[in-house]
């Protein structure tokens, strides 16, 4: 999977659509796994984005990068996703404190919220 | 992904080793999604095979298989999985209640716990 996430103004956004492997036990339904992979991801970039621009900084400025990894992800699978249309997933930031930033996610498809969650990111040193 | 799941004793267990594609943002771990991913097929039948035995069936009996969706996923990363050793998950039934079957999940590799989790999987109608 390649894709990138967006800082659009409060909110980061990443946009995908599903190639046609990864239905799951349903089909015409997206695997669970995959929307949860895209949380992860997307949480993970959003915490990113937020931590920069808290700092005053952008995402690829030249200076040391602030990475993440995700502490706990919550997913909560609200509806079926259908396959074979754009999925956009949205995150704003609930909180920054120290290492940790809390993001709220959305994933929704044709305009209905499929997936909703939250991931708690930590920031990790530079020299990992 | 290939792989099946199983009951043994109290748990149902899963093993499996990912592919080297499957590392993520921190080189030699396994990415943060594909843990999530395991977690989400293997409480899914984790939970059917609970339900299976709690009525006194086996799954793959011949009867009408009881499967489950995915409710909700919590997935707590707790230390870096390392790549190119086998995982073993482990699923404890918590609950079953109508529908729901809540099952606790726990990612081990070399011995150590990396990842726990929790399932709240719903059972879906035979027809769908």
């Amino acid at each position: 999977m390649r894709f990138r996430s967006y800082l659009e103004g409060d909110e980061a956004v990443l946009r995908f659509t599903p190639s046609p492997e990864y239905t799951g036990g349903v089909p015409g339904h997206v695997y669970g796994g995959l929307l949860a992979s895209l949380l992860d991801c997307h949480g993970a970039a959003a915490a990113s984005g937020f931590a920069h621009r808290a700092r005053g900084r952008e995402v690829g400025d030249g200076g040391e990068p602030l990475r993440f990894v995700t502490g706990t992800l919550t997913v909560v699978y609200r509806r079926p996703t259908p396959m074979g249309v754009e999925l956009t997933v949205r995150g704003r930031l609930d909180s920054i404190s120290g290492r940790k930033v809390v993001v709220a996610l959305e994933l929704s498809a044709e305009g209905e919220v499929c997936v909703t969650g939250e991931m708690v990111a930590i920031q990790i040193p530079p020299e990992l």
